[in-house]
């Protein structure tokens, strides 16, 4: 089995093994079928990378991290060494990749782990068609809306929760699609798909994002990823100040469970927005207020919460069909270290809402230490 | 010699020896006496503990880190079991301590080096009395003004660079004299003194602090520093938002140098701050813009300077009576790691100016790889 692991990954038995014994690759337990993950990057295999083994082994590579721009201009043209890119949006939801495993349908969250409730609603919006014709073919792409328990976002008209395609991979090489081939398939089996805004000159396609990214951000909107159409060349990304600022709203919320280089680096991108942009002393005083606010209203509004005796958290919920689903999402979030209480379900349309409050107990008790007096 | 340490110290010799060879106790090269220092607190032992061996072994006691309040009340009440506090003011300098060895002056800085400038200056401001009648005492206090290498600030009408002495320790122990002994002395000895604002019943402190801060902030000075009288208890500190803004302000022109944790704490005070000052929608709001332009602002200007070719870096300059000393300065600098230019002695009335640019290099190379067109 080792062996045929590491072929598949295209790496030395040994290193594998290896692999395991540094504790690298870990079991998922109580999957079936059997599933190991990456819970790090190691050469050129991503984090997440999930080897499902049944009676063969099938391999779902992680999602690559894109990497960042924090100016267009140049940065487009000297990354992107072909003539054209496509945009494309890049939506604010959960990243999910969704893959046919000895005939049942998966969906895969970042990590590699199986998440139950997004299983269902990809078994539930995808289909069994797409897979039948093409099972070593993995969806990647995002899951989006207010029924959402991972980031719940209420500005894309959608009522409740929905997956964009904005990428096919292959299975075990993680290769990606030519952009064309990918729309094809997505049209024939009648998938929905992230916005695409069209295909740009290299010269041109950055003062084309800046219009998009502006628009975007004036909905709110996140930002988007540039593409080689032939995805030979890596894919980067952009975001709109409102979806920096909007981070910065949810992390403050729950200022000392979020890492310090979430804050910084999301601050950071503003200043280059502002230069890259030629903001005008007005533009860049409103810019500022908007920075602030979205840094020190949420936080004002946490401790004064806590003041109040309440506990620190966020709701959420999650829509499901069967309960099962709900009562194994529960067992999932507990697995990744998340600390959320469940409500009793209501019985709606097609099945069950589920709210859940997810607890940041390292806010929580650090606002409530300060609030009685102890020293930071 | 190492039991004779050991013993001042107060700690076992086999200990004293294994923090050697751990490399916690450093030796600092090219000192006469020789010295050596605490690189990092070890229990009961600050930081930047000072052992000097000559033909005697003097200890000079770190001074130790001040605790922070977050909010004043009830921090203050909780924490001072006495019934009444002093208040004083926190300059915004550098910390030193000034102490004889062997019949001469030297100043540390807080990481346990003599800073040849620092000396120059204590040499000059203290005199040779206090110390004839007190060898085993340490004047503890702010270096503070324009001509000020570390921390240069405009703000306090210091024509050059003045001493302020907040407290009085012991030479090996690093007890604090109480507070009444020390004025006593600071009368007799003709030093000058930090600000102290009174002396006032634990339960009216928070109160009292409030308005003095508040006035601080408004000429941009920057807190206050609340003691046990008998300086038994230890001290706390709290800033005002118009300092804590000031840092972020220096921290953000250099944002790549500056540690994550750095801005992240002082931003999380103006959320505390907000909250125990009850603001209003309107006070808030102008707080937020406050902390946006102080994190911004900065950053931009940076972007835009490295646009246009220049290297980042902070101008700051020394005043000397002796050429020596500034060469001595500059050797002190490059061993502490930073990177500074300096420029050709201009004689000045008393001696000489020598104006140093300091070099944020890591802040330089990032902003000229976003520009040109690097991925994050």
């Amino acid at each position: 089995m080792i062996e045929e692991i590491a072929e598949k990954l295209n790496i030395p038995s040994a290193q594998l093994r290896e692999l395991i014994d540094r504790g690298i690759i870990k079991e998922v337990e109580g999957e079936h079928p059997h599933l190991f993950r990456f819970d790090k990057e190691c050469g050129a295999i991503e984090n997440g990378t999930a080897i499902f083994v049944h009676e063969k082994i099938d391999i779902v590579r992680g999602f690559p991290k894109i990497r960042r721009a924090m100016i267009l201009d140049p940065t487009i043209k000297r990354h992107f060494d072909c003539p054209t890119v496509m945009i494309e949006e890049k939506m604010n939801g959960y990243n999910v990749r969704i893959a046919s495993i000895g005939g049942e349908i998966f969906g895969l969250t970042r990590g590699g782990l199986v998440c139950p409730y997004t299983t269902e609603k990809a078994r539930d919006i995808i289909g069994d068609a797409f897979f039948k014709d093409n099972p070593d073919l993995v969806l990647c792409g995002e899951m989006v809306g207010p029924d959402n328990p991972y980031v719940p976002k209420d500005i894309y008209d959608i009522p409740s929760l929905d997956f964009f395609l904005f990428d096919i991979k292959k299975k075990a090489s993680g290769a990606s699609l030519p952009i064309a081939q990918r729309l094809r398939l997505v049209e024939e089996y009648n998938i929905k798909s992230v916005r695409i805004f069209g295909e740009y000159p290299v010269n041109e396609a950055s003062a084309a994002a800046r219009e998009i990214v502006k628009e975007l951000g004036r909905q709110n909107h996140e930002g988007i990823v540039i593409k080689d159409p032939q995805t030979k060349i890596p894919p980067i990304k952009y975001t709109s100040s409102q979806s920096n600022c909007g981070d910065l709203r949810d992390g403050f919320r729950f200022y000392n469970d979020y890492g310090r280089p979430f804050f910084f680096t999301r601050i950071v991108r503003e200043g280059f927005q502002a230069v890259e942009w030629n903001e005008s002393e007005e533009e860049l005083r409103e810019r500022c207020l908007q920075l602030g606010e979205s840094i020190l209203k949420p936080m004002v509004y946490t401790i004064k919460s806590r003041k109040r005796g309440e506990q620190i958290g966020e709701n959420v919920q999650i829509k499901v069909k069967y309960l099962e689903t709900a009562r194994e999402f529960e067992a999932h979030l507990n697995r990744m270290g998340i600390d959320a209480v469940f409500e009793e379900p209501e019985k709606v349309d097609g099945g069950y809402l589920v709210k859940i409050k997810r607890l940041y107990q390292s806010t929580n008790d650090k606002t409530m230490s300060v609030l009685n007096g102890e020293l930071w």
